[in-house]
C-alpha cells in the first residue's frame, strides 16, 4: 500500500498546476498550491501516508458530515429531516435558488451550505459557548486528536465575508427552518469551517465511518451504525459538490471535500482516507487529490457499487 | 427469506391506498392499484417470491438502466459522457429547465428522460429495425426470458402523448447532444419504455448487476464489471426519481423504478430484487413497493453504505 | 367625473369579496376588507373623490416609486443604474432567484423589493436620522401634506418579520450592490413602507408625475421632467407586481400598487389618481381598485398607448 | 426633420462596429454590418428618410406584432389570452424555462418566440395555403406595399435550423396551448419571420399603429383602435427583447425589433418609424439603430411617459 501511495502521489502531483487555491477569503490564498499528501488507515489500524499529510489546513465543508452526525445524535431523525432534505441538489454548494423554487423551500441536503447551516443550528447546548465546546470535543474524539482547534484568522475572515451565507440563513429563518439568533448560528457555522486538521485526522474520521462507529483501537463506539451509514450515504450522493455523481462513477466511495483542499473518504469495512491538496478544480474539489483517489481505485478494489 | 417476504407483503399492502396508478397515458390507468408482488433471486440462484410477482407490466423508466448499459457497451465511455452527464439533477424526471440553465446544457444523467433519450440514440444498428432487435435481444438475455416483447398498446399510447419528450429531443438535437432523425430515436425510446416484464424478470436483471455481470447459472458474462458498477452507481444517485436521496438513506441499495409500478434493485454480491406495485407516490415510485424494500432492509442487512 | 366615480365605486365594491387583506404582518390584517375609495385630481387642480378616500393606510410598495425619484435626484443616473436594472423581472416582487440566475446578479428593477432596497441605500444623508428626515420631507412636499408620518406599529411589524428582505439585502451586499450597514438600510426601507397616506395623497403624487414635476398650484418644480418620465416608465413596466403587463393592456396608464391596498396612478398631462381598497388579489394588487381603474378607462380616454 | 435624420445617421454609424450581424442561420450572415438607414412617416404622410432605408431585409421578430394583431382580429381576445400571457418575461426571447416554471406554463407574452408560435397558430384559414395568403395579404395592406413577399432562402434556413422553436412548439402542444399539426404551425411561423421589408415598410406599419388603425391617405381602417393600443403596449413592455425596459426608459416609445436588423416604432398621434441596421448588440437589437432612436428622442419630443 505504501508503494501504491508513493506512486500515485508522484503521478498526480502535476495536476496541481491545473487548479487554483481558494481565494474567496484572503486567509485561504496563503495555501501552497503544490502541496499534496494522502494518508490511509486500515481496519487493523495500520497507517500509510505520503507527502504533506501532516500539513495543517482548515476543514471547511468536510465538517458538514461531522456536524450532520452530531445533529442526528442530538435530535430525533424525523425532526432533523423536517428541516433539511435528503436529495442531491444538482446545483453549486452555495446556491440559493432551490430554497425558492423547491416545493418545500427546505435545503436539499445537509452537504450544501444552506443545509449545513440548518444542521449547525440543531447542535444542542445551553449557550453558544457550550455548543462550540461540544462540537470541538466531538471533533477531537472522532479524530482521536486532542489538539484539534479553530484557526481564528480563517474564522474571522469567513465571518467578515460571509454575507452570502448570512443571506441564506435569514431566508431559512424566514421559511421556518432555523430558529433562534442567526448571528449565533452563523458564528458556530464559521467556526466549524475553520477547524484545523491534517490528512491524518481526516483518515481517522473516514476509518471511524468505515467501521460503522467503532474505534478500532479500543472498541468504543462514538457514532451509531445507522448514523454512520447515513453520513456515508450523503457523502456519496452529495459529498463532492456538484461533481458528486462523477466521483461516484469514477471512484465509487463515500467522500467529502472542502475548499481548504481536504478530502475525507471512507471505504466501508476497509479503510479511512485523508487527502490534502489545496489546488482546486472549478467545482471546489482538490484537483490532484481527486485524481489520486481515482488512481487508488484502479489499483485497489475500493468501489462499493 | 420466504417468510420475510410474506410478512412484508402483508404489512405493506395497505399503502397502495395512499397512491395512484399512472394516468398520463390511458393504457397505464388499467393497472389494478392493489396489485403487489416481490421476487428475490440470490447468488445461489434461489428464487423467493410472493404476491403478484408474475403479473406483466411495462418496464417504463427501469429500461433506462439497461439501455445505459447498452450505450456504454456500444460506444466509448468518453463519448457517451460527452453527450450525457453524471450528476443527479435535483429536478423531476421530465424536467426541461436544466437543459437550458446548465452550463453545458447536457442532460444531467442517463436516468432522467432527457438523458435516456440520448443513450437510446447511442444504441448501434444499421436500421431502426436492427436497433430495436438488438435492444430486445439484450433485454431477453439479461432477463433470461425469450418471451420479452413490447406492449404495443402502451407503445402507441406513449407515442401519441409523447410531446413533452418530443420537445426535449428537439432541444437536445438543437444543442448537439442527439444526431439523426428525432422521430426514429423517440420511436425506439417509446418502445423501450413499453417492454413488458414481471417482478421475476426484474429480479433477474438485478441479480445480473449484483454479480458484476456474470450469469450465476452458466458463468457467462453479458455486461462488463465496470459497466455493472456504473449502472448501479447511477441507480443509487438517480434511480428513484427525485426521491433517490431519500431511498439511499432509508434503504441504501441501487434501485431503479418505473411508473408502470416496477422497481428493479440490486444488492452487490448478494441478490437481485424485483418489485411490482402500480400505486405510485407523487414522485412516481411504487408506494407499497418502496415500503417493502424499506422493511426488507430492516430485516436483512442489504445497505451498502 | 364625479358621477363616473360614484358609478364605478358602486359597480366594483363587490369585488372586495374575491380578495383578501394582506396577512404577512399582523398590523395589515386589521384593514377592513370592504373599504373602497378613489380620488382624482386633474390638471386644473379639481378634486373628485368618493368612498373611503380619506382613510389612512400604509403606502407599502408605492413608496418604491418616490424613493426611486429621490435616488435619481441624489445620485448620477448612471451610478443608480449600475446598482439596479431597468427590466421587468417576470417574477413575484419578493423573488430572490433572479439575483442568482441573472448574468449581472443586479436587481432587475427598482420596483421589486430587492431593487427598492438598493434605491433606499442610495438616499443621501449624514446619518440614518438625516436620511429618514429627508425622505419624510420629500414625501410631505410631493403630497403637499405636512402630516405625513410613519405608522410605527406597522414599521415594527415589518422589521420583526422582515427576514426575507434581510436575506435579499445581505445577498445584495455580498454581490456589491449595497454598501454600508444592512440593518440601517433595512430600517429606512421598513420605515418608507410604513408611511401613512390616503387616496388623496396618492392622487396628489400621481398629479405631480402627470405634470412632469410642476406643482399645479404654485408652478414650483420638485422633480425634474426626466425623472418624472423615468418613474412613470417603471410604473408601466413593473408597477403592478407581476400583473404589470396585464394592467398595461387593460388600462394603459402608469400605476404603482402596494399591499396596503393603495394604487397611485398618473395620466400624463391629465390627472393623478389615488385608490384605496385593501382586499388584494393573489399578486398583491387591490382587486376592486384595479377593477375601478379598468372601468374608468372605459369611460374616460386615459390609455397612453 | 430631414436634417435631424441626416445628423443622427452620421453620428451613430460608428456603433455598427460594436455589433455583429445575426449568425444563427447562414442567410443572415450575408447582411452588410455597416448598413444603416432610418425612415419616418408623419401623420401628414410626409416621408423623411436617410441611408439604407430601401435596403431589403427579413422582418424576423417584428412580424410578431403584426401576427398578434391578426390573432386578436381572428379570435375572441379572451381566447387569445387564455393561450398566451400579457407579462414581460425577464428572460431571453428564445427561453424555454418559464414554460416550465410558470404557474400557468403559458408563454409569458406574444413577443417572445413561444408566444408568437401560439399567436401564429391562431391565424384563421381553411388550409395552410389560405393562412399563408391571408397573412401575406395583411402584411401587404398594412405596409401599403403589394410587393411584400417571403425570402425563401431565409425561410429554408430557418426551417432547417429551427429545432429550438420546434422543441417549444411541442412543449406548448403538450401543455394545451397549441392545437393541430406542429410542423404546419412552425412552417407559417418560419415564413412570417422570413418576410422581406425595408425601413419604409416598417415606418408605414408604425404609422398605422400611431393613428390607431386609420390609413392617413384614405381614412380606411385596417386594425381596430383597441388592437392598435394592445400591440403598442406589448411593444413597450416586451418589444425590444430583454432590453425592453431599458429602451422604455431611454426612448419611451413603442418599438419592436428583429434580428434581421430592423426596428419598427410608433409614436402615438405623431409618426411611424422604420430603422435598418443589421449589426446587433448581445440582446439582438440593432445597435446603431437603437442609438439613433435615443438621439431622435433627445431632439424631438416623442417619449410617451
Amino acid at each position: 500500500m505504501q508503494d501504491i501511495l508513493n506512486d500515485i502521489l508522484q503521478t498526480n502531483k502535476k495536476y496541481a498546476n491545473y487548479g487554483q487555491v481558494a481565494t474567496y477569503i484572503p486567509e485561504l490564498k496563503k495555501a501552497r498550491r503544490d502541496d499534496l499528501g494522502i494518508c490511509i488507515i486500515d481496519k487493523e489500524n495500520k497507517i500509510y501516508a505520503v507527502g504533506d499529510y501532516e500539513k495543517k489546513f482548515t476543514i471547511q465543508s468536510i465538517s458538514k458530515s461531522i456536524v450532520l452526525a452530531m445533529a442526528l445524535m442530538d435530535n430525533e431523525w424525523e425532526y432533523v429531516f423536517s428541516k433539511v432534505g435528503m436529495e442531491p441538489s444538482g446545483d453549486p454548494f452555495n446556491s440559493i435558488m432551490k430554497l425558492e423554487t423547491n416545493d418545500t423551500k427546505k435545503p436539499c441536503n445537509p452537504m450544501i451550505n444552506a443545509g449545513a447551516i440548518v444542521t449547525t443550528s440543531l447542535i444542542k447546548g445551553d449557550s453558544p459557548q457550550e455548543k462550540e465546546e461540544r462540537m470541538l470535543e466531538f471533533f477531537r474524539r472522532i479524530t482521536k486528536n486532542n489538539n484539534i482547534g479553530i484557526n481564528y484568522d480563517v474564522y474571522k475572515s469567513e465571518k467578515i465575508s460571509g454575507d452570502r451565507n448570512r443571506a441564506m440563513a435569514y431566508l431559512l429563518k424566514n421559511d421556518g427552518f432555523i430558529n433562534g439568533n442567526i448571528e449565533e448560528v452563523l458564528d458556530l457555522y464559521f467556526k466549524q469551517c475553520s477547524i484545523e486538521v491534517d490528512a491524518l485526522d481526516l483518515a481517522r474520521i473516514g476509518l471511524h465511518l468505515a467501521t460503522y462507529g467503532i474505534d478500532v483501537e479500543n472498541g468504543e463506539r462514538i457514532i451509531s451504525e445507522n448514523v454512520c451509514r447515513m453520513v456515508k450515504t450523503f457523502m456519496v450522493t452529495c459529498g463532492m459538490y456538484d461533481a458528486s455523481g462523477e466521483f461516484a462513477i469514477k471512484v465509487g466511495i463515500p467522500a467529502k471535500s472542502g475548499v481548504g483542499g481536504g478530502i475525507m473518504a471512507s471505504v466501508p469495512n476497509k479503510m479511512g482516507i485523508g487527502v490534502y491538496g489545496p489546488a482546486l478544480d472549478k467545482k471546489g474539489n482538490s484537483i490532484a487529490g481527486t485524481k489520486m483517489l481515482e488512481d487508488l481505485g484502479k489499483k485497489v478494489q475500493i468501489n462499493i457499487f
